[in-house]
């Protein structure tokens, strides 16, 4: 039983992308594992990457062709199956050689090609299966919702369905288009995760525009999920803008309307990130309320929804809210227990940090649900956040227990 | 399969100590859940409480009982079932009432009675059954091993089987006796958990020298333990000093070997507790070296304790360092993946941050027994730090998804 999907189909393409994928054998299954998108001349490019120390090697070349082109990109080359992480210096050669093998096949410069994977840690990189696949990955490029599709399924690994949103507005009498894609489905929390996510636009922008509403989008998205509480070495967003859509970021009313375009798309995948979860049948939203400020309201969500007390009682539509409190009571944040109240669904459960009469049939029928709200409310401030999460399941476990061997 | 039981019986009883246990009707399986500690006059004692704003009656008024007799107890008074917390005014108005007739029935002053609770938290406490059972309770106290292993009993929940460790030392002509009862195997988190014990002496020693030594000994044990990281909301360990052996703290040569002996009781009692824990298959032994002090070799110890992945892993027996060096490079420590080394077992499995060819049959056989021991090297200092956890299991799932509907 898995939350309904939420995003919309058909997706519309920006301008100045063509996308393809292949299977390289990377995946033991055989299924897509190898993903590639083209970017026109010009397009321009910021992305953010994992807190995590332990890098993966395609992070560091990532980061580094982005400061040596100042943020132009022409191609992302993505690979599941295999995280090229914790694989010492051949791991970076080898990303580094699949860079310039496909920067070769694209005539284009080698610092231009934006490199990800994902997978098992601490396993050879198999770039040799990787380059033999260029040529027909190259070839089989276009610019169509179906390759944007392939793409989509190609970076997948224990997700269980493609993860795409999109949004589009007027400016003038031009169209801009705004298109996103994920993965990830374990490993997920706050500070990026498991989780690769590439976002085009046809929007003309620089980089250093780009990164700034980046990164404000992705605070109020993909920094306030989690599944598991794990961050993972391989987290990366990465923002494309063609330009091809000739609108400007500068014109006139652009900004306001792409940056709410830009939050929409992140919270999307970020909804379907938290609702592919591994195992997840129940999403939770979180509405941390009354903080003194949204840092502290975060900090009782991350401890709430790290709480495997709490996860498991979810996974049994239990409406047990003394695990709540007591998770608010550890989470750092100096609470007055007398003034916290929760709710689940529409009831309240809790107030004063005593419980109160309630339905517990009808509380238990609302977290049943694929998506239930539960509100906590600290009583110090005016402050919130929201935060989605998920229950922790059997199968969570049975999933994470077999993945290696 | 469970870890293998370190309790070695009979347990030694030390003198001026008197145990019963009753079933009152708290838990509903008619199980044992009401237990009495009777203490000798003069009984010193000393306590470490949980570190959760969220705290239950029994917490408070059992601290106040300590300052208003300056560290004199003459009872403590135990249930299961019920944790009596989230219960407000009316909570701690039971938890009073019981403590007050506890003290009519044994002919002494309410202060001097000590009251712990564990169970479900947010439930109104049923202090009526309490009171009606107490002539019972008070009649059948005894100074045996029996009664003791009973009062053992009395104070589980999901615990599998009692909790009981002791240590033995003469000095002089005379022995001192310490033994410990604990309970706990969920919400076991360091900074105490859902852990109850009981440390019980016949030295002699004033309650501030028998807090400091309490604390020093739970350090290197209950606060190196993690289950599931959830700190609960009645943490207590509970030191009662009767000086009946006629052997002083002071005297020549005494605290070393009480010291000693206390440590090891905690350390008994902490792993019996992660052993037990719940759907605990496997039990962990985190040796962390290499580190600039032990706080951060205990930051990093948690940060892997805490991994949902590392953890179900771990179930499957399954030797997935690269999860293991991930929770080192999120665990907020600034390390340098480059100088980490992990072995699982004997055999070395990461070096340098990169992958050593190792036998993986043989790693996931020493993964597969009931205890394993796995070492993380950080390259930065010469702090050290032992941390015992455990696997988490689809079983721990089952037993918390169910627990209060």
């Amino acid at each position: 039983m898995k939350a309904p999907v939420r995003s919309e189909s058909p997706i519309p393409l920006p301008k100045g992308f063509s996308f393809s994928a292949v299977a390289a054998g990377i995946k033991a299954s055989g299924r897509l594992d190898l993903a590639l998108v083209e970017a026109a001349p010009g397009t321009t490019a910021a992305a953010l990457f994992t807190k995590n120390l332990v890098v993966a090697a395609p992070v560091e070349v990532g980061r580094a062709h982005l400061t040596k082109t100042r943020g132009r990109m022409r191609a992302v080359i993505v690979n599941s199956g295999n995280a090229n992480c914790a694989t010492g210096k051949a791991g970076l050669r080898a990303c580094e050689r699949v860079c310039r093998e496909a920067a070769r096949s694209l005539g284009v410069r080698a610092a231009e090609v934006f490199p990800s994977s994902t997978g098992i840690i601490g396993v050879p990189f198999p770039a040799e299966k990787i380059v033999a696949q260029l040529p027909e990955l190259v070839a089989r490029r276009e610019p169509t919702q179906e390759g944007m599709d392939q793409f989509a399924r190609a970076i997948m690994t224990t997700d269980t369905r493609q993860k795409l949103a999109s949004e589009r507005f007027r400016a003038g009498d031009s169209e801009v288009t705004l298109a996103g894609v994920a993965k990830g489905s374990g490993m997920i929390h706050p500070q990026l995760a498991t989780m690769l996510v590439y976002l085009f636009t046809d929007l003309a922008a620089t980089p250093s525009q780009l990164k700034q509403l980046l990164s404000e989008a992705c605070d109020q998205s993909f920094n306030c999920i989690s599944v598991d509480g794990d961050t993972s070495t391989n987290d990366t967003v990465l923002l494309l803008a063609s330009g091809q859509s000739v609108v400007r970021l500068k014109d006139s009313g652009v900004q306001k309307k792409f940056a709410n375009a830009l939050l929409k798309v992140c919270q999307s995948l970020a909804e379907q990130i938290v609702s592919d979860g591994e195992g997840v049948q129940h999403v939770i939203r979180l509405l941390i309320e009354q903080a003194k400020n949204r840092a502290e309201a975060l900090q009782v969500a991350r401890a709430i929804a790290h709480s495997l007390l709490v996860k498991t009682a979810w996974a049994g539509a239990d409406p047990n809210w003394g695990r709540i409190l007591a998770a608010v009571g550890r989470s750092g944040v100096p609470v007055d227990p007398g003034r916290i109240s929760i709710s689940i669904g529409k009831q309240m459960v809790c107030n004063g940090g005593v419980g109160c009469s309630f339905d517990e049939a009808r509380a238990h029928q609302d977290l049943a649900q694929p998506n239930c709200d539960i509100r906590v409310r600290l009583g110090r401030g005016r402050a919130s956040a929201a935060f989605v999460t998920c229950d922790l399941t059997a199968e969570y476990v049975r999933i994470n227990a077999d993945y290696s061997t």
